[in-house]
């Protein structure tokens, strides 16, 4: 068994009456809408937002039917930014299909966008899921600034460590935090439980988009769908890089925070690469992702042992070990 | 005193006072976020969703603090939608500043727009004005509905009164309503003023989409701030191309219609425009805009006189006689 599946398998079949719930909610009497709507259905995604949501909720009581409305929501939403990130990067590709805005155009992305936010908010009101919206639309906001931070950052070339963890505290850890909190508030009222998950869910975050920009330096393109060098090629300083420019002298510093600025060649792209890789960039922000791990592990400890837990343990693991 | 400053002057006070709170509302700790929103604001538009909101109010009770948030709501959402809509359309200007996506780019524009929803949402939240949340995510799931089937509509040259109904009311006349309805409520919970107030709404909410659309015919270009013609380039056939095609025998009116599905040259959008011109299509639907007007007067009439009453009739005739 693929590890992934091993870390489903106490909600297997939860995830699997999730899906068809999920299809469910999005029927529409709109004939163009339902047909773009069956294709996002066919590039399925690892799902993990959802499976941190069931996880969560099984750790700390019953999985129940608000369990169910917090994940959709929460899929309905990040399934939103996906699609209009593919706008906003001009992305033609998205696992290995086409993406909806190369497909059918940016007109009918954006608009696919809005409405699949305005439907996991309407499933959050006929619910009267208000905390779940709470936490939601915070989280929304937060994505949005950090991402805008982000451009502001590679603009200013002012990147520090302080910086990047704030942005992808913002981009990245706010809605893995917002899943580990809504699926253990779906069952349980305990306000402790919920802090404690919320905190999990953010150290789980960071360390998810650290991996995610060590592949950006080490990546096969073939499995992670996208070109090795992307950040660099648009001025993004990742945690990578960070470290491997302090563990140089001043001038050399200076020099490749300069290459990075210009218009770069596919040879500079190398360089830079090279450097990270030569100045301990990759093993230095590895070892800060996989203590953002560990702590987030030692969380669990304050819960019960159970399968939940151990599939959140094996969870964790994996989000820094993955290949892709 | 210009027509809408007559309309607006038992709310004067009220709307100055929204637009400082809408400011407040808006600051964030991102500097490229506030300075994007600093331009926005350069750019101020009628504001008659907030109008609406405020006489609506005022017409059945005291303009009060839920008033203004429910006002806030809808901008939000309305200026989000206005920077996706521009993204979308790849519109170089709006009242006559460049868009955010000409000034800035495509990626800024997009995350903008997600983060005023993202604000209108906590904003709703943190006032616990669910019933607001209800009315507004319906609106939007409405509108991006309407526009797919819209789009869904010119691909497949179905266009009917029936459609063309349709598509209105979703893409237009549902936030309008959805303002009569939230000021309505914000200031009494009597539920048949509220029923009355959404029909208000929706009528005038028609009217003023058909009046846009026969700009698209009869506009200068300069004053509506967007190319006459505009829609029969997208094959967008609206209600007076509708009209008209009834004037005509069968096989002049598939003529016209195969014309409106080519790609057409200049001559040819010039040819439809005067072809709907020759049969009445303006000022059929001009009729019918009227005649929704007047339906939503009539409406009004259960309402006590009052200065609020007063200016929401001047502002249903505005919106059938507005040159811009």
């Amino acid at each position: 068994m693929k590890i992934i599946d091993q870390i489903k398998s106490p909600v297997s079949n939860e995830l699997e009456k999730f899906d068809s719930y999920f299809r469910s909610v999005l029927k529409t009497n709109v004939g163009l809408l339902n047909t773009v709507i069956r294709y996002l259905f066919l590039r399925k995604g690892k799902r993990i937002r959802p499976l941190l949501i069931f996880l969560s909720a099984g750790l700390v009581g019953e999985i129940n039917e608000r369990t169910y409305v917090g994940a959709t929501m929460v899929e309905l939403l990040h399934t939103a930014t996906l699609v209009h990130d593919d706008v906003v990067d001009e992305a033609k590709e998205r696992r290995g299909l086409l993406s909806i805005n190369a497909k059918w155009n940016n007109k009918i992305a954006v608009l696919l966008g809005d409405f699949l936010l305005a439907k996991g908010l309407l499933i959050a009101v006929d619910n009267k899921e208000f905390e779940f919206l709470q936490i939601l639309s915070e989280a929304v906001r937060l994505m949005s600034e950090g991402e805008l931070l982000q451009i502001q950052t590679s603009r200013e070339n002012d990147a520090t460590e302080e910086r990047y963890f704030e942005i992808i505290h913002s981009k990245t850890a706010s809605l893995i935090s917002a899943c580990c909190e809504i699926g253990c508030f779906s069952a349980t009222d305990n306000f402790v439980a919920r802090g404690k998950l919320r905190e999990f869910g953010k150290l789980l975050g960071l360390a998810f988009q650290i991996r995610d920009d060590i592949f950006d330096y080490i990546g096969k393109s073939s499995i992670i769908g996208k070109p090795v060098g992307n950040d660099i090629r648009e001025r993004k300083i990742t945690l990578p890089l960070i470290y491997a420019l302090r563990n140089v002298s001043e001038k050399d510093a200076k020099n490749i925070v300069s290459l990075v600025k210009t218009n770069k060649k596919k040879k500079d792209i190398k360089e830079i690469i090279n450097f990270v890789i030569q100045n301990n960039g990759i093993i230095s922000a590895q070892t800060r992702a996989k203590e953002l791990v560990d702590k987030a592990k030692a969380i669990l400890l304050d819960f019960p042992d159970n399968p939940y837990r151990q599939s959140l343990f094996k969870l964790a693991d994996y989000i820094v070990e993955r290949e892709k």
